[in-house]
């Protein structure tokens, strides 16, 4: 792991970071808050996972995450959202789909499965090092994000109960396997048949038997995406499967960090009540 | 006025918009964010000036003021940090002079005068557009600002004591007339006569006469620019003129948003506590 960066900021340390991620076939960089709390003991690690055209630097700069964080003695951990470099495959014209736009999943099909392996970079590459590098107690993870982000936490939770504590998102692509800016991602990483999509989506996962104690989504009532992100879909799900989902719609909020970074205190809170109890 | 974006962040409206400044003899750009109260009283106002390099949107993205605004009820307008566009004589491989290094005075040389009138722009043009565009309690001012822009908060604030209740700073360049970084602007924008940069100096300012009953400024300890900075010599100046100076050193804080952003909320308190009162 390289340091690109380091900062002190509430009382923590905000750092920039890269490695070699065998996962992805290339160098990857994140961005790692630590809370002054982890100078004297390990602490919960709670993963942000980005939206569509972020990288790591999106929520870092725009989030507010630090505050409190630094009140519930969190770290967060921020991935980039897609593998990086001359050498990856990519569409550039095509903002939802290659880079920028990994969408959380490993992917079966050429040239994409070489790369695009973000499902195992999150879930199994980079909790190692997060383990083995920074003071943090990984018998507590909690999971939150953003759209595709969202999308990423939540399909995650899903297919790895044991390990996520607390689980919520902003604004998540609940259903990304009917929605118009997902199904051609899907295709290309995936390939035509559509039963291998179920597991990377929310509303499929739940039809199919997977769980969750509970879920929490903030949802911005004037997001100009709300029919894409389906939040209908998720309420339904969700209740036919017996999960608490709290749905808060958020009256004129839109997609932005604008409206993230508005309730980010209060689904951190959220987290830690669940990840320091 | 043009309006380019709003959103609602925190419970208030953040917008950016734009004008053409007679002061500038240019299109100006500026952010505002009016918090929920505005929507039953007027609210006071905060003016807060960004540093070299910036303009109107980095502290919009990074400062982390939105919560502690609508908390106090107080609207914050941020201005960029000089005159752009094609018309107006830069120079652009000086990131210490011209587009976005106006440090908010009035230049009096050719063929700078003709656009860098910052402090006309600030004090006199700008205050007449919040006046008449939003819900303004124009009686109730503050002022602050980071870097260039604690320069430009406590110069302006010395020279119109009348005009701000509150006054602070983050690391604010207290006497850039002596500064590296800043001699060069100064002789462009006003000339070699150094008498006249007395106006656009904390410190000389302060050994001038003008006065304020109190100032509170937070600098960070680890700061790359201690020295450019000159936190020592605004406290002895603050000192001899009788300026009640609260100088809060942080220990291993930079000079970066990470260190703004931590500082902010108790900064706006502390603001909020004397528009407010």
């Amino acid at each position: 792991m390289k340091t690109i960066s380091t900062a002190k900021s509430h009382g923590g340390i905000q750092g920039v970071y890269s490695h070699h991620s065998t996962a992805n076939n290339c160098e990857m960089t994140f961005a790692v808050f630590v809370p002054p709390q982890a100078a004297e003991r390990p602490c919960p690690v709670l993963w942000y996972l980005s939206g569509l055209t972020c990288n790591h630097s999106n929520v870092m700069d725009k989030g507010e995450y630090r505050a409190a964080a630094a009140e519930h003695g969190v770290i967060i951990v921020c991935p980039d959202t897609s593998p990086r470099g001359d050498d990856v495959a990519d569409d550039p014209d095509d903002w939802q789909f290659g880079t920028g736009a990994g969408f959380y999943l490993d992917a079966s099909e050429e040239p994409y499965a070489e790369n695009y392996n973000m499902y195992s970079y999150v879930t199994k590459e980079l909790p190692e090092i997060i383990a083995s590098e920074f003071n943090a107690d990984m018998s507590k993870q909690g999971i939150f994000g953003h759209s595709m982000g969202g999308h990423g936490a939540l399909t995650i939770a899903l297919k790895n109960p044991d390990r996520y504590t607390s689980v919520s998102a902003f604004a998540p692509i609940a259903e990304p396997s009917k929605a118009d800016w997902s199904v051609g991602a899907l295709e290309k990483y995936l390939g035509n048949d559509q039963s291998k999509w179920r597991e990377y989506d929310t509303c499929s996962l739940l039809e199919d038997g997977h769980n969750l104690p509970e879920i929490l989504v903030d949802q911005g009532a004037k997001d100009d995406h709300l029919v894409r992100l389906a939040p209908e879909a998720l309420k339904a799900a969700c209740e036919k499967a017996g999960v608490a989902l709290t749905l808060n719609m958020r009256e004129g909020y839109d997609h932005s960090y604008f409206f993230v970074s508005s309730f980010m205190a209060s689904q951190i809170a959220w987290h830690g009540a669940r990840l320091n109890g």
